[in-house]
């Protein structure tokens, strides 16, 4: 599809789209920029990487592709930086998990060469770093694609067509939507998870069964990235914080009242959505 | 250690007792009560009991353990009757999730033949029936025995012997006791749990990745049995959701500030937890 693919932060995900492009050769080369020798060092070994180096302007040199997968705060420098200096007509994506803020300050900047689409694979896990890079992460994942009216609509064809190579199942949607409906899906199980892990003692701690390790993995995952995604996509994850507390409040307020008929009804309808989700 | 022991409801903690029992050789005999023919059947043919029966009196001839395995409901009037009809000096045990009401109701039965000890197996899923029991459930799972001043000691250190053979790990606590730590590490969760499948719509369903999954898998339980364990450990619960919300509202605040230094703080705690969880 390619001749070279760059990809900016070679990580967790950066090493697993590396993996994956070359397993699938989605381009002559796949090119990695890292910040230190010693995370370059680990990309090259790993294999997720042809080659690579510290700079970010000579790795964008014949780049059709640049796929930006820092940690979310250090996107927007990036990719300002990238804009002006990639190749004319080339595709700049990140994989950011929050899009609104993001997209909205990209759509500002001025003198592009490139095309800006933003993309969220919803994939990866409470590790990082790029030696737990999984070739078939995207394999079925949901990844969105983000549209507004200034996005270049080849573009997105061309990155929906990368995305689905990997095996992933992509939607597009607005930033705004984006953020809304990821919220839902992630910003808030990482939310709840960390206040579930909050409540615990150590004697509870030890008599952890499946409910209480499934509810509180992801609250192991980097606390910095995070932070960052609860500040940039701050609306949106209250607004989700605030729709399940208005939830947990009417289980707890069937609990108080002792009214079995509530309790079932609002267990069988949770019982329906998780199967769905699991589907 | 039995020459019998009787299974009173041989669903999914049942039968993986059965299996597990009779993989160990706990007893010459492993025998089922069931309520229905057909659950009997099942029963019989999946391996679980060597011989059973509808009838609850018939089944407690020769029994020198008899676990109540029905759901928790159902155990108080069962108990009633087991602990007036059971072997003289025999050993009398449930498996439900929740324990001080349980144990208080069964401290005033008179005329009682058999000692009863509670305990709670914190095994199992978000499956039900006898076609789900596995025989290596207890292995390394959490197992609660409660103890008040009026259980009989030797028969606590019996039932002990009893899941630590079966490869449980035992912990024994007052009933109350029980109660508030498994309100943290169980009904705290699948509350959680059923609140963020209900804040779910059908595009973030769509956008499930693997910490919706986590955070709502135990939603998917029984809605029956937990509606009973709600109502039955009822201020244990309601303490548990207390606690936690207010540990979210934290979170929920620093976001709201933007202090990025509180939200990191929170989440690292969370962090620490979490991998004690899962060590």
């Amino acid at each position: 599809m390619f001749k070279r693919i760059t990809i900016i932060g070679v990580g967790l995900i950066g090493g697993s789209i590396g993996l994956a492009c070359k397993k699938r050769a989605l381009s002559d080369e796949v090119f990695g920029v890292c910040r230190r020798k010693s995370s370059l060092k680990k990309a090259l070994s790993s294999g997720a990487i042809d080659g690579g180096g510290l700079d970010i302007e000579k790795g964008l040199e014949g780049a059709g592709l640049v796929i930006i997968a820092s940690p979310v705060k250090g996107i927007l420098p990036i990719v300002k930086k990238v804009m002006r200096n990639a190749e004319k007509g080339s595709i700049v994506t990140d994989v950011g998990s929050a899009k609104a803020l993001i997209v909205k300050e990209v759509e500002k900047i001025k003198n592009v060469r490139a095309n800006f689409v933003g993309s969220h694979p919803m994939a990866g896990s409470e590790k990082s770093g790029v030696e737990n890079a999984e070739i078939n992460m995207f394999e079925k994942a949901p990844v969105i694609i983000t549209r507004t009216k200034n996005t270049d609509k080849r573009s997105i064809s061309v990155l929906r067509k990368f995305w689905e190579r990997l095996g992933a199942e992509v939607s597009i949607v607005s930033p705004d939507r984006h953020d809304a409906l990821v919220a839902l899906s992630s910003y808030l199980p990482h939310a709840v998870s960390a206040a579930v892990s909050l409540s615990q003692n150590p004697g509870s701690v030890i008599l952890a069964a499946g409910s209480l390790r499934d509810t509180t993995r992801v609250s192991a995952s980097d606390p910095e990235l995070w932070k960052d995604i609860f500040i940039q996509a701050r609306n949106s994850a209250l607004e989700s914080i605030r729709l399940f507390s208005g939830n947990l409040k009417a289980l707890e307020r069937a609990i108080r009242k002792k009214d079995e008929r509530a309790i079932s009804a609002i267990l069988k309808r949770a019982k329906r959505i998780s199967e769905r989700i699991r589907r």
